[in-house]
């Protein structure tokens, strides 16, 4: 039999329905390619030049509210906008529909110097109360809400100033259109939702689990493609963010911080990562086949420097990753759940 | 009425199954993010430290032929091995499966400076003609045959020596294998082959052809995600590389070359890229829904130094992209087809 801490194999990715090769042997393989900028994360809390800091200009001309805590704001550059007019153009191949929508900034403090993993448990519980209000607000007008961050330059994320995105759209993008059919496809047959079970059979066998709490649990998933992908999942039925209580608010709070300063504490640098929520569909239905769910698709790979590329055969054939998703978990879970800034001072 | 050239819209991908976010009227937002290296392509003919130049020793202790066209060797650090052990595991939601393979390197020529833009379309015939080779042999042993070469440091190239790669794999996988079924089903229906009807279709509108002969075209597609994406098809009938005629394979190298020319001239740049060809499997069926196309997935945006980040949004939702696939390919078609180091000189 095959050795999956050994042999090339493949993994099924129930959530898209597809395949992640893993080459475990090809771990050692020396990187003389492209090496990342160091962290460029800030010490200032205030930097004059940042259009998200308190107080300041953007570049459409407004200006910040001096805010305290967590500031929303519409993009000045919104990819989606809300009065597209409406429509569908559709000739032999070529096939299009118009899109309406609205994208938010969130700004998660007024401190510049700060990323999620500095932030007290209470400063999160603030996050995570914005995105439970967008999600309230728009709920109600888009069938789709994609709340996500992304964070360090290698990621595109142009200010290091801790903020995250909220984009709002008409359709159900294709992504989340995959995964709520292979959630349903699931749930039709067994009558309980693929996530808590997974979120169970990880637990019990322990071999992924980077962090847990009464609530919540983060793992590498099984079928991990990035090197250090995690998947954070709920320990009870919930379908998104603002379905939570308030202790299961201040409980992912203390999840989020943990996972966070264990990126951090990986590579000692302030660790890159698009990361985002996937939850129900608001299409007026019940979906109890929908758990909703973080991931963290983080691009680093063997230090602050080298990246994992997903270039020509993840282009073209499959995701492809080396290090195995046990030997990710494991080496996350035994960072410290102090931050090394922290710890140096 | 939406306007294709203003208003968000969704644009299908027939070949994915899924669609692609445009918002054409964000190609404005000033950018404030990461820039990549300048370009690094080499001078040197010949670099004594560069493990793919002729003669050189690489890192297995293995000694380079004096090669004076292309040349194959088996990778050293192969994703995919021969002799994996057979067999499946399954239990819960964890699937996975053993997988065999083989992946080669290609030198495209000895000259260590020199990309496919500048070789001439003689060097080009005999890249295709070692491509062919290798089909010949892996598609009586592999179902899948994956040709591609990744260009640039941004691309995760750690070698600008021309080269590319091809990976054989025991299972098809999961992009082609989406590719494949939407093949299928347009088949099925239409009794013609989808990539044929879509190339004369974009003949026939003339919107978006990059360059053409008068074997193949080159379209930046209706559905383009990467900005200057481009689509290399034939306009005759063939599954794959192996089955073109010798005729056929010199007006490739031809097409081949102005395309890789358009794109330096571009940025004035070695244009870095994943590309790729899909064909059909090799499974022991006829494939008539299957046509030979060549994807070019090209990460730069607005210069050498300014790519497309495919992160949070399109990595939870689904692509999005600012200038529309018709403003990429009217700027590439005004591309002289003389290189710019040539023009200079
Ligand atoms: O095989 P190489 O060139 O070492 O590696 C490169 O191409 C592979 C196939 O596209 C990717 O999986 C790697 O992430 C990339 O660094
Ligand atoms: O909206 P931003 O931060 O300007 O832009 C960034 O995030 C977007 C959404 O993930 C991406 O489409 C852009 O490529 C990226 O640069």
């Amino acid at each position: 039999m095959f050795e999956l801490s050994n042999d090339p194999h493949r993994r099924y990715n129930p959530l898209l329905g597809e395949w992640v090769l893993v080459s475990p042997h090809r771990a050692k393989r020396p990187w003389q390619g492209q090496n990342e900028a160091e962290d460029t994360s800030s010490n200032q809390p205030y930097d004059e030049t940042c259009y998200l800091c308190p107080g300041n200009m953007r570049i459409n001309g407004e200006q910040n509210e001096e805010y305290h805590t967590t500031y929303v704001f519409a993009n000045d550059f919104a990819a989606l906008k809300p009065n597209t007019p409406f429509g569908e153009q559709h000739d032999g191949l070529f096939t299009s529909q118009s899109v309406q929508g609205e994208s938010h900034v969130i700004c998660f403090s007024p401190d510049h110097s700060k990323s999620m993993a500095q932030l007290s448990e209470n400063e999160i519980v603030a996050v995570i109360n914005t995105w439970q209000d967008l999600l309230e607000k728009l709920s109600v007008k888009y069938p789709w809400v994609q709340i996500f961050e992304n964070k360090g330059a290698v990621m595109g994320c142009s200010n290091p100033h801790p903020h995250g995105q909220v984009w709002a759209q008409s359709q159900v993008p294709s992504l989340a259109l995959r995964t709520g059919k292979q959630l349903l496809q699931y749930y039709a047959k067994e009558q309980r939702a693929l996530l808590l079970d997974y979120a169970e059979q990880e637990l019990a066998r322990d071999e992924r689990v980077v962090c847990t709490n009464k609530d919540w649990v983060v793992v590498v998933p099984y079928w991990a493609a990035w090197p250090f992908e995690t998947l954070l999942l709920p320990r009870f039925p919930v379908q998104h963010l603002h379905n939570l209580t308030v202790q299961q608010s201040n409980s992912l709070a203390a999840i989020l911080s943990q996972i966070t300063i264990k990126y951090d504490n990986l590579f000692n640098t302030s660790f890159p990562y698009s990361m985002g929520w996937h939850g129900q569909v608001f299409d007026g239905e019940e979906h109890p086949e929908w758990t909703l769910h973080g991931h963290f698709y983080p691009p680093l790979l063997r230090s602050a420097t080298v990246k994992k590329f997903m270039v020509g055969y993840e282009m073209l054939g499959e995701p492809q990753r080396d290090i195995t998703p046990e030997q990710a978990a494991a080496l996350l879970k035994n960072q410290s759940s102090t931050h090394y800034r922290m710890a140096r001072e």
